[in-house]
């Protein structure tokens, strides 16, 4: 997808809502930044009172979200969200809300002071050599992380394939084979790499808890033969998690989610798997 | 209707097409300035070629239409242009195209060097005294035609109601009475105020021309005996057109379309009444 597409289809989204449209539009148009990245509709969890929501724009580089209180504004339901599963726990995130039903100077001057914010947020990650500029072509790119050396929770990382999530640490797999949901690291002898879907579908019913450190996962057909099998037999493993999301223009993402662990004696216990996240943090290998 | 509420629903109606609704959206935020009035989807007639069409974006002050060429664009149909039935002529207008296939990049720098065209245009205007700054609130005020002296074609004068349009020129009547086709002019003796429709409907099948210089007028019913009891009768008369039209959100209004009299050869000739303006230009009054 390249970036007229994306401009065009994330706004298209706000389209039913007419003054969501507006303020969203107008906040773009004036921020006049394509290294800015965007997001409308973001589904989010919020930490404290553990509701699901949609935020109607959202900009990753400085986890600041904007809410447009539209006049008739219809709350998403469940279903909007879950529609999307690429949902975030905003937890430290800016949430900023400008009120549609104020005069359209009192809108104008409220998009502006948020744009203020906006650029002083984005001059000072840029002061402090922490602004990655948004590049839609590398965004997805293995050999950018490849590069850097290391994948970090705070990133955001994700990527277009589990091909290329695996070429990030070293393997040299070809686009178009068949997967399995989970490989071994080539390098790191104790680590393999999973590729979970962390909702529920036809065969599994897993869940990842909304603070992001504990992943549940049940099979739901043989799911005790499962962990004695599969499951218990690798119980020492370090587990490098890239969950399969649907993104918000419903592209299928695989998103780093750390690094997890079993929890030996609570599987035992529940019998059900549940995994601990151990770090945040894992380093990247080209191709030897 | 206030500002806000004349953004919003200009631009919702540009929310079908979502290439159009981003470029409609950008240059009005890049603009950001509330003194230019601007249309969506206008219905224009082409002079040389006499085709009808909807221009997606109309900047009313300096005659500048911007059409944006949607990749999968559906022509509009003339349904669409019926609809509405505030359709202009555009002679010695400007028309700038936009090509939505274009990158990202080369829409926003199209866009840019068309703002450029807009800014030096007003800025033209208002080096020359002629611009009129846009205003919602005052623009379909008769108080301020009366203020000015006169009412002029090339300033594009419309009111809300027809008690509007004859107080402008000493009538003092007040909303809501009831109202007939057309009106003695309380100062001029030899001047009647006209409202028709000059679209066919029930009773009716009436037309002004592309140009804007003749109307005809056919009553569906006994036609004949209208022009002999009625037209013939005041052959002599100035007549002052406030054409009944439905502007661009479906509003009623009372477009000044110019002084015209009865050609009475030609009505005799062809028994269907006709108008030949004789004039772009009357003086205002207030009250006496």
């Amino acid at each position: 997808m390249d970036i007229k597409e994306y401009y065009i289809k994330q706004i298209s989204r706000t389209n039913k809502k007419n003054y969501e449209n507006y303020v969203v539009c107008r906040i773009l148009n004036r921020l006049n930044d394509i290294s800015i990245k965007f997001i409308t509709q973001q589904p989010v969890i919020f930490k404290d009172i553990k509701r699901k929501a949609l935020t109607d724009l959202y900009f990753p580089q400085i986890d600041l979200h904007i809410e447009i209180d539209e006049p008739y504004h219809k709350r998403q339901t469940e279903d909007d969200i879950k529609r999307e599963a690429d949902i975030i726990t905003i937890t430290n995130h800016d949430i900023r809300r400008i009120d549609a039903s104020q005069s359209l100077k009192l809108i104008h001057q409220n998009i502006d002071k948020i744009l203020d914010e906006i650029k002083k947020n984005i001059q000072k990650k840029k002061d402090d050599g922490e602004f990655i500029s948004w590049d839609i072509e590398e965004e997805f790119n293995p050999q950018f992380y490849i590069n850097k050396g290391y994948i970090d929770l705070k990133d955001k990382v994700a990527f277009r394939t589990a091909v290329d999530a695996c070429n990030c640490f070293g393997h040299n797999y070809k686009h178009g084979g068949v997967w399995k949901g989970a490989v071994s690291h080539p390098i790191e002898k104790d680590t393999i790499i999973w590729f979970p879907h962390l909702y529920e579908n036809k065969y599994w019913n897993n869940n990842i808890s909304n603070d992001g450190t504990e992943i549940t996962e049940i099979k739901k057909v043989n799911n005790k033969e499962h962990i004695n099998n599969d499951i218990l037999n690798n119980y020492d493993k370090k587990i490098i998690v890239f969950a399969h999301v649907k993104d918000s223009l419903n592209t299928t993402l695989y998103r780093f989610k750390g690094v997890f662990k079993l929890d030996v004696e609570e599987t035992a216990k529940q019998n059900i798997a549940i995994y601990k996240r151990i770090g945040t943090y894992i380093k990247t290998y080209s191709h030897q």
